[in-house]
C-alpha cells in the first residue's frame, strides 16, 4: 500500500527548483506548450468553445487571465475551466498511455491562469506546468487501469492533483498550504467516462484546471482541509479505486512526462501507428496507390472494436476508419487538418475503391501502441513497414510533425509565427504567452 | 437494478407544477429555509466564510446574486459556492436521515442565486428547492448506505443532484435541458467524508450548490452531455456505489423532504435525543440539578464512538458530550447558542462536579435517533423520559424550537424580524430573499 505516501511524493515534486529540472523535459514540455496553443486555436470555434465562454462572459469579473477567443479578461478559475475545456474540443491533444490520460489540457490551463494572474514569467509556469504534469501522471498510475475500467476519467480525475500543484507553485505556496491544496482537491476532483462521444469530455479537462485553481487559491488564503485528501483514510485514492497495489510510480526516475505522445493526425489514437508505418512507405518508396492490389493492416485485437469502420459515411466515422484513413494517406490527404475529414471525403470515389482493398487483421502479439502493415502491388511485388508509437520521437521529428499539425490547423503564417513564439518562450512574460491563444 | 429509472423520475420531479405541491411540504420548506438563513447568518464570522469570500470578492463579476456577509453581489455560481460554504460552517443546518446527508446547505444556495440572477418569487426559489433537495434524498438514497462507507459525502455528491434540478427549474429549462444539466452534474458531482473535522466539510455544501448552477448554466446554453449521466453505463451511480440495489428511493410518496430533521442544539447530532429527554424532564418537574444523585443515558451503541467524551476540556469537545451537554441543559445553559460552548464552560466547576455523576450506557435495542434517560435524586425518588428524533414535531413546536435557536445565535430582534419576513415570503422577489441573508 503505497498511496499514503503519494501525498508526501507530491509535496517533493512541487518542491524541487528550477535548476534541478532536465533540459530534455523542459524541450519535450515546450513541445506540448506550442502543440496545446495549437489545438486550443483550433478548437476555439466549436460549438461547446461558445458556449463555454459565453458562460464566463456572462460572469465578467477580474481580468486575469485570458481565455481562447475571448477579447477581455476573466478570473483565473473561470479562465482554467473555459481553456481546459475548448483544448480539448478536438481530442487532438496530447496523450500520456501509463497516465491513462491527456495531460496537457488538465494542466496547462490551471498553469497559465495563474501565471498571468500572479505576472509570472512564461519559464515559471512551464516549469510549473512540467511538475504539474508529472505529478498528474504518477497519480493516474496510482489510481491505475481499474479507476478507468470503473468508469472514471484519470484526464480530470488525476488531472486535478497536477493542476492544484501547478498552481501551487506559481502561487509560491508554502509546503503546508500545498498540503491544504492537494487535499482540498481531492474532494473536488472528478470526472466520468460516460461524458465520452459528449461535449462533456472536454469539459472534464477543464474541471481538473479550474478545480486545481480553486483549491490553491483557497490555500493561499488560508482554507485547512484535512492531513492528507489524497492517499489518506477515505481520501481520493480510498474512494476511487477497489485495492491500492504496490504501484510503480513512484518509484521511476523523473520525468515520466518525456514520454508523452503528441497526435499528429486529427483522428482516433488506435489508427496512429498504421498511418505512420504507411507514410514511411511512401517516404522509402514513390507508392503509387492506383497500383496497389492489397493493404494488410495488422494491429492489436483492442483496435477492431474501436476504429475499425469498414465504409464509414460521415467525417466523424473517417476518424474511426482503418480503410479510410490509409487510403488518405496513400492518396496524399492529410489526415493531420481536421477540416478534411468530411462527409463528402466518404464519397470519393477513389478513396472508397481503395478502402475495399484493404484488409484489417488482429495481432495480439503486437502492442497497442504499434502496427504492421504490408503492400501487394499489382506487379506482384511486396513492400511492408513497422511502426511503434512507445518508440520516442527524436525531438527534430516530433518539432516537424507538430509544426505540419499546426500549419494544417492553424495555416503556414499563424504555425509559424506560434513556433517562434513559443521557441522564444523563455524571453516571455505569462501574459505574454496568454496573447498566443489568440493571435 | 432501478437506477436507469433515476433520470427518467428526476424529469418528472423537476416538472412537477407548482399547483401540485402539497402545503405541507411547503411548510416545511420555509422552516428550512427559516433555519438556513439563520444558520447562515449566524456563521458568516467564522474564519472559513471569510476565506472563501475573499475568494469571490477578488473575482468579482456580475452583481447577479447575495453572498453571506458581503456587500457587493457577485456571480450566481460563485454565491452558489460561498453560501453554500458558509451556511454548513457551523455544522448547525437540517439533516435528513434517509438520505444520509444535509439537504438545504447543497440546495437553498443553488436555488436562491439562480432565483436571484433570474430575478424571479421567493416561492419560486421556494419550490424549487423543495423539488431539488427531494431530489438529492431520493439519490442519496440510491447511493445508499454502502456510498458514505466508501468514503463519499452524499451532502455533497447526492447534494449536486439537487442543485441543478432546482437551478435547471429556475432557469426554466425545457425537459431535455435539464436532462443534459443533471447528466452533465454527474460528471461534476464530488465530496469526500475525510474532509470531516476540517474546512473541507462546510466546502463540500458549497461544492454541490455551484456545480448544480454550473451544470444549468451549461445546459441552458446549449451544452450536450451523454443521454444518462445519473443512472446510466459509467454514470454516476455505476461509478460510485459498488452494487445497485433495487431501492425504495422511488417507490415513496412525495415528499420524503417531510421527514428532515432541524438541530436545535449547537452540538453533534447525537447528544440530541438525550437533551430533549432531559429538556422533557425539566418541563414536567422543577427538576433542582443540585439534587440529583445519578442521571443514567441510554443510547445506541454507535453514537459511544462518536460523542462520549466524559470529561471535555474545550468548547468543541463538549459538543461531543453527554457528560457536559446534560449538564448544561439541566443547569440551563442554552445549548442552542453557539457561543456558550467555550473552553472556559469546561471548566465550570458546577457542571464539571454534575459531569461525574452521569453514566452513559450502549443499548442496541435503541434506534440512533432515540435515548432513554433517567434520574435517581437524593431523596430516593426516580424520574424517566424518552425521546425519539425521528417521531414528527408538530409545526407549532418546530417553529418555536427554530425561533428560540435564531434567537440564541442571532439575538431576539433579527429572530423575530426574519421570522416574520420568512413567513410572508409568498409576497417577496428572491431578491429581496437574498437581502436576509445580511439584514
Amino acid at each position: 500500500m503505497l498511496a499514503p505516501l503519494t501525498m508526501e511524493r507530491l509535496l517533493a515534486l512541487s518542491a524541487i527548483p528550477a535548476c534541478d529540472i532536465s533540459e530534455s523535459a523542459r524541450a519535450m514540455a515546450r513541445m506540448s506548450l506550442f502543440d496545446w496553443l495549437t489545438v486550443s486555436r483550433a478548437g476555439s470555434d466549436q460549438p461547446l468553445a461558445r458556449i463555454i465562454r459565453d458562460l464566463v462572459a456572462a460572469e465578467g469579473g477580474q481580468p486575469a487571465a485570458t481565455v481562447v477567443g475571448l477579447v477581455p479578461r476573466v478570473p483565473a478559475r473561470a479562465a482554467a475551466l473555459a481553456n481546459g475545456t475548448i483544448s480539448h474540443a478536438l481530442d487532438y491533444d496530447d496523450t500520456h498511455f501509463a497516465h491513462v490520460g491527456h495531460p496537457s489540457v488538465a494542466v496547462m490551463p490551471a498553469a497559465l491562469a495563474v501565471g498571468e494572474e500572479g505576472d509570472r514569467s512564461a519559464s515559471a509556469v512551464l516549469d510549473a506546468f512540467l511538475l504539474g504534469a508529472e505529478a498528474s501522471i504518477r497519480v493516474g498510475i496510482v489510481l491505475g487501469r481499474q479507476h478507468y475500467e470503473r468508469g472514471f476519467h484519470q484526464t480530470a480525475t488525476a488531472g486535478a492533483f497536477g493542476a492544484s500543484l501547478a498552481a501551487a507553485r506559481l502561487m509560491e505556496l508554502s509546503r503546508d498550504e500545498t498540503r491544504h491544496a492537494l487535499s482540498l482537491v481531492g474532494t473536488r476532483a472528478s470526472g466520468l467516462k460516460s461524458q465520452f462521444g459528449s461535449m462533456g469530455k472536454p469539459y472534464n479537462a477543464g474541471l481538473a484546471a479550474s478545480n486545481g485553481v480553486e483549491a490553491a487559491a483557497l490555500a493561499k488564503r488560508g482554507f485547512v482541509s484535512c492531513d492528507d485528501g489524497v492517499g489518506g483514510p477515505q481520501g481520493f485514492v480510498d474512494a476511487h479505486v477497489d485495492e491500492v497495489f504496490e504501484s510503480e510510480a513512484w518509484s521511476q526516475d523523473l520525468f515520466l512526462f518525456e514520454n508523452v505522445k503528441h497526435k499528429l493526425h486529427a483522428c482516433c489514437h488506435g489508427l496512429h501507428a498504421t498511418l505512420e508505418a504507411l507514410r514511411d512507405l511512401r517516404r522509402r518508396s514513390a507508392l503509387d496507390p492506383e497500383r496497389v492490389a492489397q493493404l494488410s493492416v495488422c494491429v492489436n485485437p483492442r483496435w477492431l472494436r474501436v476504429c475499425d469502420i469498414k465504409a464509414p459515411r460521415t467525417g466523424l466515422e473517417a476518424k474511426f476508419s482503418y480503410t479510410m484513413t490509409s487510403a488518405m494517406t496513400l492518396f496524399g490527404v492529410d489526415t493531420a487538418a481536421e477540416h478534411v475529414y468530411t462527409d463528402t471525403l466518404c464519397r470519393d470515389p477513389r478513396l472508397v475503391a481503395f478502402g475495399k482493398l484493404v484488409d484489417v487483421r488482429a495481432d495480439p502479439g503486437l502492442s497497442d501502441t504499434a502496427a504492421r502493415v504490408w503492400v501487394e502491388l499489382t506487379d506482384g511485388s511486396k513492400l511492408e513497414s513497422t511502426h511503434d508509437l512507445a518508440a520516442p520521437l527524436p525531438l527534430a521529428a516530433l518539432e516537424g510533425g507538430l509544426r505540419a499539425k499546426a500549419r494544417a490547423l492553424l495555416g503556414e503564417a499563424a504555425a509559424t509565427e506560434l513556433w517562434s513564439d513559443v521557441a522564444a518562450c523563455d524571453r516571455l512574460s505569462a501574459r505574454a504567452l496568454g496573447h498566443l491563444l489568440n493571435r
